[in-house]
């Protein structure tokens, strides 16, 4: 169920200041039961993936490609904001965020080995490991290119070594971690930096360019890395060559499924309630004109 | 001494801006001694209504009903502020709040059971689905008379939704918690949105409206839901009525005797010290006048 | 890890807002080499201090007093901003800091039992009652000093009587953990308000008045208050003198080692490549000049 609930909630952050409220909640469900379910099944429930040999420990494919890829979709069936750069309004809260995040995220990478036991411990270490590489990665990346390291970057490469690891924590040892953390901050970056200003969809979270592309170089990354004392799998540099087909058949069907159930869902609410707000409610913005945060209380007054 | 604290700390909610700090922590002393720790003896020591076989899991008489109630008291005694409709001055941080009292929460339902076991499991998971049950319905409620879902209602329900949920969460089963989630987030919506414009009494983190009520509710549904299969307790919908008279009786007399003890600890207090600040001081603000937080630290310059 | 990382992280608080942010990322690496790893194999790697009987629970001496000496000798280095004194910006954030802190705490204190067992509770459980004992007694130090209670007061001395329980946390029953969150209380509360002020040394974030003063005090107060039914050392209160000796021994060896290894690690990097940032580049704020936090979401636009 917590799995369920942070793949649709991740999507959102794509979306915001433009799509109807009404709108999301209906895709959240269409989306949870025709994306999430069946993906989770095909991977985690006996499906035809598992039986492919697809492997995700924790979520890389089954959470973070998904809602990547239903991210971009939806940025990109939406359109861009009035003026998509939007600066973080409290950074503080901003490295609250990151923190919790990462703390949490030791219940899904570490949970995933459903138990108190070494693969467990192994996967929590990982993540973090890779986490802080992917942090200093970004960090480094952006101090080189724009001479400022700055700390959203810091956090954010953070996330995106913990979305890289999250599908080979389970797998691979710390070595791996740190060189999977790496690899996920440099790619992670050159999508949000490069591609998504080559695009030019707006996705103010960088769901698909942090989470979405993570995920998928992660999976990949299992069929090079895994170790056989870790989690029984045999990568490429263990002179193992079976991973490589089924991960690769795994980021591909995955992706293709995502996409093209996720661009049927917003087309549908599109054309039956409309996906986006009016032009006049944005520039006002939904906080005040959709959420009526001050609204509400002026009319509960007494 | 965690729950003594808590039961204590939820009370200042309706205080705010208004109450000599001295008072308060005379008040807290007080109360603790002659309002909590006698009910939580009661109900969980071995006492007389223990003996009439009052069922209490996590505190929804003792720790919700005796605060809601010590606080509405307090603030009939104390009066309004000048302008006591509050907006948030920062949502984020009330959001923040919210999921990290939520994590807390499994702490309080979850180690009720007082070890790990399937109870504790039931006990947590039931909680998390009426705190979801009880934001969703007050936020539809909100939508509906409103025309507006705010993120404040949202947070508020799944406050209304745990406290509901408290005294029952190890009685009852996962469909019976989604239930007494969506009663939580009704009745208290309506305790806070009619019953407090009606009273006019000052109470801005709603401790009354929504810790009182849901904890006084949620005693009462145990007597309706108790399933004998999770906690050996048997509701009325199982074919039990032995549970109706103890739960009565025991949101009675904890009610009575937290609104008694409750009003003459506050009378004392204000006959001997006073309850309320000077008028300017409440217009210049106690977080200046009492506490300074500015002024000490111009004290400490060097 | 997690030691070594919250040791130097610390730190950095008493060099904010004029140090070079490269200086710092070197100063890091060499620090946690040649301060923090040495004094940690003392203590805790079989080394000299542990062959001499120094105790030290959970990081009084390894943690605290290297960290808190570390920062005095950089803040004289470095000299005082333009503006030493500052109001925090946002004490909610503050508070959950605070709070985000304690709730850490018990992974380090009762962490250190290395087990779930009755060290543990106890180490957490009195790491708990000094952290109430340290913050009340700071407030009220400031009540009757400064006439006023400031919730930054309080937060300060819960902190610090967490520094100063820590070294102790496995060696002192609940009564004596109340007895030195009161010391560290007061005695951190003088380094300070007064020390601080005498010296007029800029640490915004008071690791040494509170984080070194309360390691080293709590270090100190092992040979006093340790119980050999806890953790099997016999303090001075329980007839023992043979803790007097180790304790002052170990403060004064991490004393003297961190005060002067860090001070050639600081004096290096300065002649090297400079400890502080320009003049003008400080006043207008390193958030924009050195990490431009605007800047790059600017250079990102598309």
């Amino acid at each position: 169920m917590t799995f369920a609930a942070i793949t649709v909630a991740l999507m959102v952050g794509a979306f915001i200041e433009r799509m109807k409220f009404s709108s999301w909640l209906i895709i959240s469900i269409l989306w949870a039961t025709f994306v999430y379910f069946p993906v989770a099944h095909w991977i985690w429930g006996g499906g035809w993936l598992s039986n492919v040999g697809t492997l995700d420990f924790a979520g890389g494919l089954v959470v973070h490609e998904t809602s990547g890829l239903g991210a971009l979709v939806g940025a990109l069936l939406l359109g861009r904001r009035k003026e998509p750069v939007m600066i973080p309004s409290n950074l503080a809260i901003v490295a609250l965020g990151t923190g919790l995040l990462w703390f949490g995220w030791f219940g899904f990478n570490g949970g995933s080995a459903l138990g108190i036991n070494p693969v467990a411990i192994s996967a929590a270490f990982g993540s973090t490991l890779a986490a802080l590489t992917g942090g200093l990665t970004w960090m480094f990346a952006e101090w080189i290119l724009f001479k400022r390291p700055t700390s959203l970057g810091f956090f954010t490469g953070i996330i995106a070594g913990l979305a890289t690891i999250t599908p080979a924590s389970g797998f691979v040892d710390l070595g791996a971690s740190i060189i999977i953390g790496f690899l996920g901050g440099i790619v992670c970056f050159i999508a949000v930096v490069y591609v998504k200003n080559r695009l030019k969809y707006d996705d103010s979270l960088d769901v698909f360019g942090v989470h979405g592309v993570g995920g998928m170089l992660g999976a990949f990354l299992i069929a090079l890395f895994a170790k056989p004392e870790i989690g029984e799998a045999k990568g490429l540099f263990f002179g193992g060559t079976s991973l490589l087909a089924p991960q690769i058949i795994g980021i591909l069907a995955v992706g293709i499924y995502s996409i093209v159930v996720s661009f049927i869902i917003f087309k549908v609410v599109d054309i039956v309630i409309g996906l986006r707000v009016e032009k006049d409610e944005e520039l006002e913005g939904l906080d005040e004109v959709v959420h009526g945060e001050k609204v509400v209380h002026e009319l509960m007054k007494y």
